[in-house]
């Protein structure tokens, strides 16, 4: 028998690890489908929106990142506890997003020229700022993000925070010890320790 | 007695719109706090991460324009059957923004090379694309996004095409016939019929 989840994103960490720690976290048996690069041409028009990631669960495809996220958060109980507290979380999960954008912004761009532009912006305002405002809300939350305790949020944050530093080539947690302690605990829940030590390691 | 909710917002459109409709659709009191240009860099450092729109409600405050409008949508009963529904109705959401942020790239950008650059990119490939996949869409939905019926993804599209059309400078529904069908659907509910008719004609 097939596993019940299947991921289908190519082959680095990217928007998929999110959803693949997300999935080990629960113990989720998943089909970890990675794309080559050469296949996808072919496969895009497939594909909901023409995009990875996409979730496949009981015969019913899913696109977007973080929709998927919340929805395993709900199967595997990393939720908030009450509406208000999700507002928080979902609030969190889009500021990491938004973040990871600025930073793509620089590492996709290929004109020389504005790269260098984006670069000086990225490192000298939007980073750091993030960076507080991130890390003053992890310190809040006692190295959580929302709520003093787990909830999804810590794992989409762990899981493109790689991908992140990959792409600015450098440590950003580096003047952000909360989010680094963020990072800790959720490596140190067992079923995502084990995830994390067995992954294939490409951004 | 203030009202219960304060939207603080630019005295335009833009991402307030959609939450701005989700309170009138639910009857919700609101203020509805327009903060002019000229005071923003002094009101800009007191808010969450520097950033419009955010919701105020029981002395607390929230920011992430999606995350409120996911709140909202509990609150007024516009969310989906189970959590399969509330994935496809995030999926939409999400995918409309992303729609929301390409038109405003090319809206947005100030180097004259570049726009027309980005405008080209947008209507030969990328608004065709996702107009001819949102229009699938709501054709299968009856005239809604998701599941057949009115959700919180159709009044997010309905809050943003405005918006959209202003930056895009045209009418994208145009080609869109089921769309359209999703706008009206939504605009002929009494409570937003009433909104829409009073509210300020600001983009």
């Amino acid at each position: 028998m097939s596993p019940p989840y299947k991921l289908s994103y190519f082959d680095i960490m990217g928007l998929g690890e999110p959803i693949r720690i997300l999935l080990s976290y629960g113990g989720l048996d998943f089909e970890d489908f990675r794309v080559p690069r050469e296949n996808w041409p072919n496969l895009k028009p497939s594909m909901p929106m023409g995009q990875m990631p996409v979730l496949e669960h009981n015969g019913k495809v899913a696109h977007q990142s973080m929709a998927i996220c919340r929805y395993l958060a709900k199967q595997v109980k990393l939720t908030g506890k009450d509406d208000w507290e999700d507002l928080e979380i979902d609030a969190m999960a889009d500021t990491v997003n938004d973040f990871r954008q600025k930073v793509g912004k620089y590492h996709y761009e290929s004109d020389e020229k504005l790269k260098a532009e984006y670069e000086k912006l990225l490192f000298s305002e939007v980073a750091p700022f993030y960076l507080e405002k991130l890390d003053a809300q992890a310190k809040q939350n006692g190295g959580y993000l929302v709520g003093g305790r787990l909830t999804w949020a810590d794992l989409v944050f762990v899981g493109l925070i790689d991908y992140m530093n990959f792409m600015a080539k450098k440590d950003l947690l580096a003047t952000a010890p909360n989010l680094e302690k963020v990072k800790e605990n959720v490596a140190n829940v067992p079923n995502v320790k084990k995830y994390l030590e067995t992954r294939p390691n490409k951004h």
